[in-house]
């Protein structure tokens, strides 16, 4: 079985706002063993299409999909199921799970808040 | 003189989209002794307009607005600029600074990468 996580951003066509995903993304290749790729959800590449197809091309038997957004709004509570499943049913192959957004884990809101406490000139209280 | 940390969202009419911004505000205010105020862009209250006003009116000199966006686009290229200028010429008496966005912070991508990495069932390389 192979895995794969995607990192899935929301997109736009200014490559300025594609860079820091750009720049998280080979961060995070180069400390990870993980394979992971970046895809955007829409008005740009890769998207989630082309990523899941190419993946599924390659043999990736599952793949979860990490959204890379601070909270779920109608994006992730519809758009994206919906293309999910559709990518579920057009690749059967391939098992895709959609995770909560990262904006949601309590390990991101530990770590922001440790990342805005550096940013005050403070640590963090115990 | 006296400081605040404005943590700058979206915004979403869409209160299950706005709740993780208040739990990120709710756990940084418990950690941190630095004062802060969590404020939106546009769609929901309360915006950076009606904070600002109420922090010129309690008197603080200096606040720094910090984007919880991943990247800078439009948003915070033209509009957030456009707003905090127009902030600035209506409170004179309180010194406004924008920061880069969170997403483009180095710790923020170290962290985050932790966290992936933890989601990934890894922990990351050194």
């Amino acid at each position: 079985m192979s895995y794969c996580l995607i990192l899935l951003a929301h997109g736009s066509p200014d490559p300025n706002w594609q860079a820091p995903f750009q720049r998280l993304a080979d961060a995070l290749a180069a400390r990870l063993r993980t394979p992971l790729r970046l895809a955007y959800m829409e008005l740009c590449e890769p998207s989630l299409e082309t990523t899941v197809a190419e993946l599924a091309a390659r043999g990736t038997t599952r793949a979860e999909i990490l959204p890379l957004f601070f909270a779920a709004g109608r994006h992730l509570r519809k758009d994206v199921p919906g293309q999910v499943a559709a990518l579920a049913a057009a690749h059967p192959g391939i098992d895709l799970t959609l995770l909560p957004p990262v904006g949601e884990h309590p390990a991101f809101v530990e770590a922001l808040a440790a990342v805005i406490a550096e940013q005050a000139g403070e640590t963090p209280r115990e």
